[in-house]
C-alpha cells in the first residue's frame, strides 16, 4: 500500500495530553489570521503578471532552493544531476525529479521535510508520500496543477491569505517588478525592502558596477563618500514611494564603529582606485551601519541585520556556480563589544527599530536577550535560516524569552525563496508558539488570559507592530 | 471579574502526572528547611534598626530594582517616568505604580513576572492580579502592610525563616551596620562578604579614593603593592570578625596569572600615579585573584568570583545615573586556558573553595563542569543573574551535573538586591529541583532513596557545606 | 533491607506513556542487533591471549578508568588512595575498593553511575547496590566472577554481541597483540586504528625518539619531511593491512591549512633540532591534517579527527603521573575557518570520509550540522567524552539533526578504555535514539515507516556504512 503524507492535526504539540489541549485551543484562535510576512526572497516578477506560472515541479521546489539540494549534495549526488544550476546539467525534469523523490529520506526529521510534506499535501493536495515509486506519478498531478489558474501565484498569494509580503531587493534595483505590482491594480500588498549589500560591502565581486549602478538610478555621480551616502538617502526614499518600511543588510562582519567623514572618504577612494583592504571593508561596513540606524532614525525604516554568516564558504562551488549554493557557513558572533558603538549612539532613541538576527545560538541568552531587554531601538528577530525549525524555535523561546521578553521579540519571518512553503512555515511557528505557550500555562507561568494575549501577539500583532504596518497605510 | 494571580499548587512541574506526584513529593520534603542565603545585595541597614521600614510600594519594588525597570525601559518608557534613580523625575509614587502596573504585561514569562507573583500572593497576600485596571486599589494594600510592624525587615526575616544571609560588602565599608545588628541582640544571623572590587579594579572610577579610605580603615598607608596586600589581609580579618564567610570578585576580565612583586610593584605605582593602562588593570586583577586564593588557605574564606559582566554598557545612562541601571551585558568567556594559572597553583588543595560564576551558558559543559569535576578546590556556582530562572536552571542542570557531579555544586545563591524576593527565589530553586530530579527518578537515571537525598542536598546541605556554615559557629 | 539497582525495563525513555511504548518498540527492534565500536581504547592485549584476565575489581574498573577517579579526586580523595596511577599509594586492594564505595554516592545521575550500574548488574549478576555497606560483599563476587572462564576477555566479547571492534594504536605501535589475535585463529574482529599524533605534533613530549621508532619500523630513516611521508603511508599500509579502517588524530589545534613542501620542510628540521616553536607545531599539525585526507582519499581509510581538548591541564598531576589522569579540558573551537582549507581542497571528494568529533557542543548547530550538511566528504561523529550521555546525546539530537539530516551522521563510537562498559554504552544510545524518534513520530515529524528505518540506521547501518565495513570483508 502506498504510504500516506503524515501530518496529523497535532503535529508538533507535545504529548501530554492536557498541554496538547491547551496548545490546540491557542493555534486554533491564530490559524485564521493572516500572514504578513516582512522580511523573504520571493522574486517579484511572479506577481507583476497575472499570468505568469510557476514553471515545472523541478523549478518550483529544487532548482531555487539551495536548502534542498546542499542535502542532496552532502551526501554525494552531483549539483549537476538535480539540474543546478539552473541550465546545468541534467534537463530531464523527470529525472531530476526521480533522484529528488529516490532520496527523499535524507529530509527525515528535517524543516525541509515538514515544508514539503505540507506543500505536498495541504497546497497541492497530494495524499501519497514521495518516494522512488511516487515519483513519477506526483510529478504528474504537479504538473497538472501548475497549469491550472488556482496554482498561478497571484492566486496562491491570496490563498494563503497573506496580508503583506516583503522582498529584499538590491539598492541598486530599480523596482520595475513592484512598479509593475502597483500599476496593475491587483490588490496584493508586495513591497520591496532595502538591501545596501553590493554598494557597502567595499570588496564584494563587482562591487564598483554596482556603485556605477547606483549612479545611473540617482541620476547623480557616486565619486565620493558624501555622494554615495546623498544617493543611499535617495534610493531608501524611492523604496518607501513603493512601500518599503524596512531595510535590511548581511553583517558578515560584526563590528560597528564610526568613521570621521575624511575617515570615510579615504577609504572610499580607496575602493573607487581598487585599493581597499579587507581591515577597510569591515570598517567601512560598521560605519555604514551607524549610518543605517541614521537614516532610519529619519526616514523611519526598520532596519534589520542578519549578522554572521561565512558567505560562499566553498570556493569550487563558488567559481562554478555563484551564491546561494547551499554553502554559507555561520561563524561565532560576538554582540556585546561590537554592537556597543552603535547602541550607545542611537540604541536609546525610540524611534529607531533595529532588528538583530544572529546564526550563533549561544549569542541568545548571553547578548542579544540581555541588549534587547535594555536598549530601547533593539528587537530581537525570529530564528534564522538553521535555526528556523521547530527545535530552532524551541531553543529561542527557551533562551529568549525569560531574559529580553516577549515584547523585544517582533513574531516570525518566513525568510524563504520558495513561496509556496510560506503557509507551512507559518504553520509550524504558530503551532510552536501555541505549544510553548501552552506549557507556560500547564506549569503555572502564565494564565490563560495572558496566554490568549500572548499567542495573538506571537502570530500577528507582533509583527505588525514592529515593521509599523499600522503607520504605513498607503504603502 | 477581577483576575486573581495564577499560583498552582504544583507551579514549574512537569505536566506528566507521575513526575509531577514525584516532584510534589520531594518539594514538600524540603518546602519547610531554613534558606541559606549566602550571596547577595540586600542593604543590612534594613535590620540595624528594629524599626526599619521598607518605605513605599515604589520604593520597594521599582526603584532599587534593574530587573523591573529595564525591562520597561527597553519598551521606551523613560526611567523618570518610574522616579529611577531615586529622587529623579516623577515623584508622584501612584503615577509611577500606575505606569508600572499598565506595563505589568511585559513580564510574562519571565522570572521577575514570577518572583512578582509570589511577593504579591504570598508575602503580601494580595489574591488580585497587577493590571492597570487594579494598581491603585493593590497599591493602598501595600501602604497599609507595609505600615504594620509585621512587614518590618527583620518580622520578614524571621517569616521567611532565614538561617543566614549573607551581604556584598566592600573592602572599605566600616560594616557600620553589620556592627548595629550584632550588638543590638536580635537573633537573625547577617553577615557580610568581602568585596575587593574598589581597590584591586585599578581603573574602576573612583579607584584612588577608595585605596585612599582603605589606608584610612587600616590605620597604615596604602602606598606600595605589599602596603596593599597587608591592607586587604587585615579588611579580611575584620570582616571575618563579625561573621564572614566568603569573598566576592567581579571578574570583568578573566585572566588569571601571577606578576612578580616587582611586576605588581610596578603596575601599583602607575596606578597611584595615574598612568596605569587597560593592561596593567586585568594583569593586576588576574595577579590579586592569585593573592585572593593564596589568602583564602590562609584564613579560610570562600573565594567566589563572578566572571563576564560588560558593566555599564550604556555610556549614555551611566554618565547620567550611574552603576547598576539594568545595563550590564554578558560577554564571552573561557576559563580553560584563564583560570589555569591559579588552579595549577591554587587548585589541588582542598583546603580553598573557589566557587565560579559565569554569564556565558556555553560554558558550562564545555569547560566549568569539566574542571569543577576535577579540581579539587573548584566548584561551579548555580545559575546567575539572568539565568536565575526555570529555563537557566533547567539548561544548568542539564548541561552540568552530567560532568561536574551534583556534589561539585553548591546549591542556591538567590543573590537579589530586593528582600522581599527571598522566599519566592529559593521556592523556584527548590521546585525546578525538585522537578528535575523527579525526572531522574522516572527515567531510571537514579531510585527514590538518592533522589531524596539529593533533594535535601540542593535545597540545603550543598550550601551549607561549601560555604562552611557548619564551621562557623560563632560567627 | 540492602538496595538494589535500579535499572527498569523502560529506563531512559520520556515519561509519556505513549512515547514510551513507540520508545520501547523502536529499542527493542534494535537490541539485539550485534554492536560494532568504531572507534575506542580498548587494550588489544587483553584478547591477543586466550587466557588473558581483568585481573581484581579495582584493576579493572578504578584504576584505568579516569571518569572514576577524576570524580573522586575533584571531592579532595587524594589520588593515591585510589591506588592511581597503577603502583603507586594504596596496593590493598580492599581497601581502596570501600573508598569508591563509600563515595559511590558522587555518580548520582552521571553517565559513569548508569554504566557501572549496568555492568554490575547486567554484565555481573549483581543485584545489591554498591554502597559502603555492600562493599565488601559485592568485592567478593566481583572476584569470584572475575576468576571464571565466563568472565575472560574473549568470552566477554562474544557474550557481547560485539560484530568488530577497533582499537586506537600510536603510528611507531607493532602492532604485535592485532598480529596475535589475528594469527590465534580466535574468530573475534578486532582492528587497529592508525593514530600519529606522536609523530606529527612535534612539541609532544618524546616526539624525537617517536620519530626514531617510526624511523626503525620502516626501515628507513625519517630525516627529511618527504621521508616522513613515505613512513606514514608505508604504517597506514601495514595497519590496513591488519585490518584497519580508520585513522584518528587528537586535534588539540584547530586550524587546517597547506604548507609548501619547503616550508614543511624547514620546519621539521627545526622540530630535528630541537628549535621548533608553538607556532611551527600548529602550522605543521594544520599542513599534516591536510596530507592525512590526501592520503584518505587514496588508501581509503575514513580520517577521523578529535578537535579540541587541551591535554593535561593540570600541571602537577601531569608530572606526577603523566597523561590520561582525567584532566584534559575542553576548549572553544572554530571549525568554519579553520577547516575552511581542508574542506575546499578535499571536502567536495566523496572518495573522503572525514568524521569530525567536537567537545564545544556551541559548534553542532553553528558550525559542524551546517558544514556536514553541505560538503560531501565530511561526517559529524556522535557525542564525544563528557556528552556521551543521555542529556549530551538529547543535545546532540536536537542540535545537529535538523540541519545536518541523520544520514551525515555516524551512528554511535563507545570510545571507551573500559571493555565491560562496551554494551552499556551502547545501550544507552540505542534507548536515547529509540526515545528521540520515538517523540519525532508522537509529534508528527516522522511517521512509523520512517521512524523503523531510523532506528536500525541509528543503532547500527550508519556506522557500518561510515566506516566501510561492508567494503572490508577481509579485514
Amino acid at each position: 500500500m502506498t504510504q500516506q503524507w503524515h501530518l496529523p492535526e497535532e503535529r508538533f504539540f507535545h504529548p501530554n495530553p492536557t498541554q496538547r489541549r491547551f496548545a490546540r485551543e491557542l493555534y486554533q484562535s491564530v490559524a485564521g489570521l493572516p500572514i504578513i510576512s516582512p522580511h523573504g526572497h520571493v522574486d517579484p516578477s511572479l506577481f507583476a503578471d497575472a499570468q505568469a506560472t510557476f514553471g515545472t515541479p523541478v523549478e518550483l521546489l529544487i532548482i531555487p532552493d539551495h536548502y534542498i539540494f546542499r542535502m542532496c549534495y552532502s551526501q554525494g549526488i552531483p549539483l549537476g544531476a538535480l539540474g543546478v544550476p539552473k541550465g546545468a546539467g541534467e534537463q530531464d525534469q523527470r529525472k531530476i525529479w526521480q533522484t529528488f523523490a529516490d532520496h527523499f529520506y535524507l529530509f527525515r526529521g528535517t524543516p525541509t521535510g515538514i515544508w514539503l510534506a505540507y506543500m505536498f499535501k495541504i497546497v497541492f493536495g497530494i495524499e501519497e508520500k514521495l518516494t522512488g515509486a511516487t515519483a513519477q506519478h506526483i510529478y504528474d498531478q504537479m504538473v497538472e496543477k501548475l497549469a491550472s489558474p488556482e496554482f498561478r501565484p497571484r492566486a496562491l498569494f491570496e490563498r494563503f491569505n497573506i496580508e503583506v509580503l516583503c522582498t529584499t531587493d538590491f539598492a541598486t534595483d530599480a523596482l520595475n517588478d513592484h512598479q509593475a505590482i502597483r500599476s496593475s491594480g491587483w490588490g496584493g500588498d508586495i513591497r520591496p525592502t532595502f538591501r545596501p549589500d553590493d554598494v557597502v560591502h567595499l570588496l564584494r565581486p563587482g562591487w564598483r558596477q554596482h556603485v556605477d549602478k547606483l549612479s545611473e538610478l540617482t541620476g547623480g555621480d557616486v565619486h565620493s563618500y558624501p555622494s554615495l551616502i546623498r544617493a543611499l538617502e535617495e534610493r531608501r526614499a524611492f523604496f518607501k514611494s513603493l512601500g518599503a518600511v524596512a531595510t535590511d543588510s548581511d553583517g558578515t562582519t560584526l563590528a560597528t564603529g564610526e568613521l570621521s567623514p575624511r575617515q570615510a572618504e579615504q577609504i572610499f577612494q580607496r575602493a573607487l582606485s581598487g585599493q581597499a583592504t579587507a581591515e577597510d571593508a569591515a570598517r567601512f561596513f560598521g560605519h555604514m551601519l551607524m549610518e543605517s540606524a541614521r537614516m532610519s532614525i529619519e526616514d523611519g525604516l526598520v532596519m534589520q541585520v542578519h549578522f554572521g554568516s561565512y558567505r560562499n564558504h566553498n570556493q569550487m562551488l563558488f567559481d562554478a556556480c555563484g551564491p546561494d549554493m547551499g554553502c554559507d557557513i555561520p561563524i561565532q558572533a560576538e554582540f556585546t563589544c561590537n554592537l556597543r558603538p552603535l547602541l550607545n549612539k542611537y540604541g536609546n532613541d525610540p524611534r529607531l527599530t533595529f532588528i538583530a538576527f544572529t546564526l550563533d545560538e549561544s549569542t541568545y541568552s548571553r547578548e542579544l536577550a540581555p541588549l534587547a531587554g535594555h536598549y530601547p531601538a533593539m528587537k530581537l528577530g525570529p530564528p534564522w535560516w538553521f535555526h528556523d525549525s521547530l527545535n530552532g524555535m524551541q531553543r529561542y523561546f527557551h533562551n529568549v524569552i525569560e531574559t529580553a521578553g516577549l515584547y523585544n521579540t517582533v513574531g516570525f519571518n518566513d525568510d524563504t525563496r520558495s513561496f509556496p512553503s510560506i503557509p507551512a512555515r507559518h504553520d509550524v511557528w504558530r503551532r510552536a508558539s501555541a505549544n510553548w505557550i501552552a506549557g507556560l500555562v500547564l506549569r503555572g507561568i502564565v494564565d490563560m488570559d495572558d496566554a490568549r494575549e500572548m499567542m495573538v501577539d506571537m502570530a500577528y500583532r507582533l509583527v505588525k507592530r514592529a515593521y509599523k504596518f499600522d503607520d504605513q497605510p498607503g504603502g
